[in-house]
């Protein structure tokens, strides 16, 4: 609800027409039926949608209400993402999330941390990457995560304390991974015409791309690529009008340090293969030439799974609206979120402009 | 994989430009992220949804593609619903369905069959409706479904058979209640300048309304009726500029038998209270002034949750194609489908036109 409240304060409710609400798991709830749970909650009548694509769920519901809004039929829509992974015991926590993996994936006991391993390793091994470039990436998010109230932990890390954590799928250590969280975001999409009654300087939503392809990692023909990724990425970029080098700031999906790494040269930010000279030359830090996960990201501010493709959107909204704060980017024109599902299964990529 | 083979006998799936699958809960087949299996099953790279709203998943993924074909960006969409509800042991598959249901009610110990047991009984007490009313429904979708070659049930019953089967929660026995089913279908929606390309005698959406309110009864003032059904009635029949005298034959969502009574009215077949003179007559018999139900409905075809509103559609459309052989409602020119999810909280209603 505060999510939804803090979306609100410049649209009253009354004049939402649809909303659409991202949420991946029932189970770890409990429960289904959201739209009519929200309902509830909000006390009201109206269109209300659920929809799910693994951990692409947030990025959909944004997808899916920029083409609600394209329909004509509606003006004001509110987006909202939710995740409570707290509620069931630990132990059934990695289970629950599988279920976005291929069923033999699941019946042969893979768990997500092996999957995403499975892609460093390969990577490792065709482009030299290593355990150390990783590492930066995760000190970078929690350095990000420091001037973000809202994230999860405040807790500066060194390359050492990341590289002599544990593993939990080798060469993925406990800190390449985000954590179980809890938590919600949420926007409104308005048409054009319509935001200048509520506002001067809208942010605009220029390109959107959404791909699905494969579940299965092992029909990929190279897995250090996420081809849903790579054609989200084209979509979204011809929308918009853009290249990858007219982003000013990005927020990827790190649900693992080497998923930001991927990304960042699926979306073609560098070369494949040439992501770890962004990170040695920090070119992805706040004041670097493109950074990357200003918020902290998914490692360290938190990875609700539902809510984090819409968290992804109110972080890049905030930089274009130079209300970052602390972790503002300096000249933030034009904006990037990617949203990843499963093991690259789902993409959604989007594009905001001042 | 067969309910989309079908669909796409017509229209070959390079052409189809988005897909929306329905599917209620990924506890049955311990499985999430359907957008990307289905992308696996098929081969393909596409812009794949799931929505979820309870059991009315499958009308909601009929709205979704309205919406999505009225933004003009796509010509063609597959619209698929599925649920494989067998795969856990049957103890739990109360509980999974009762994730449908508000967390207090759930808490407390509320399933489905005890939250529509409490509608009947206050219909019962408002309106004098009986048991032998409810049970004359059951006969009739049991007889409806033994020409329905998809149906789960080809058995016969009389009334007395269903009055004196067991009490699930009083007044509703166990022919009262839908079954657990496994089950898909599917349907191809196009832009109605494409559909010519494909067929010389589409059928047409005239109509479609989409409501959700609060998910627990407790709330409502009127539990003898859903107001969700109203308000997705009431907006269907605006769009299509028709009334409910206009339609010829329905599908509605008879998850109880009681659900089938309350919608007759709440759609306007009838007044408030006079369903059960409608049974009385026959009327919604295949032979009947509205026939409800020719294909068995949820309570004799089966009720596998997220394929239920797209299987309603499904046999709508055979209706007014004149192909519904031994089941053919005769002159049906105008078909309504009313798909309702938890104990009210959502509601579809579509119309369609030869």
């Amino acid at each position: 609800m505060d999510a939804c409240n803090q979306a609100l304060t410049e649209i009253p409710l009354p004049d939402i027409d649809a909303i659409y609400v991202a949420n991946f798991s029932s189970s770890f709830g409990n429960q289904c039926h959201l739209p009519s749970l929200l309902a509830s909650k909000l006390g009201i009548h109206k269109e209300i949608t659920r929809v799910e694509s693994a951990c692409a769920s947030g990025g959909l519901a944004l997808k899916e209400a920029t083409v609600a809004l394209r329909s004509g039929l509606y003006n004001n829509i509110l987006v909202v993402g939710v995740e409570k992974m707290t509620g069931v015991p630990s132990r059934d926590i990695n289970g629950i999330i599988a279920r976005a993996a291929a069923p033999d994936e699941i019946t042969h006991g893979t768990t997500f941390p092996g999957l995403y391993a499975l892609m460093a390793k390969r990577h490792f091994f065709e482009y030299g990457t290593t355990e150390e470039h990783l590492a930066k990436i995760a000190v970078k998010n929690h350095e990000n995560a420091l001037n973000n109230p809202n994230a999860q932990f405040h807790k500066k890390i060194s390359v050492d304390e990341v590289l002599a954590s544990t593993y939990i799928a080798s060469p993925l250590k406990k800190y390449d991974c985000s954590p179980v969280s809890d938590g919600a975001a949420a926007i409104v999409l308005s048409s054009q015409k319509n935001a200048q009654k509520y506002t001067d300087s809208p942010i605009k939503l220029i390109g959107i791309g959404h791909d699905v392809g494969s579940i299965e990692l092992y029909t990929r023909k190279d897995i250090t690529r996420m081809p849903a990724v790579i054609n989200a990425a084209k979509s979204a970029f011809d929308m918009a009008n853009v290249t990858a080098t007219d982003i000013d700031v990005a927020e990827l999906h790190d649900c693992f340090t080497i998923t930001e790494l991927i990304e960042m040269e699926d979306i073609g930010f560098c070369d494949k293969g040439k992501g770890k000279q962004l990170i040695d030359d920090g070119a992805t830090e706040i004041d670097g030439s493109i950074p990357v996960n200003p918020s902290g990201g998914l490692k360290a501010k938190g990875h609700p799974l539902g809510a984090t493709g819409v968290s992804q959107v109110v972080e890049i909204v905030k930089q274009l609206q130079s209300e970052a704060k602390e972790r503002q980017v300096p000249a933030a024109d034009v904006g990037l979120c990617c949203n990843v599902g499963g093991s690259g299964g789902t993409a959604i990529v989007s594009i905001f402009s001042r």
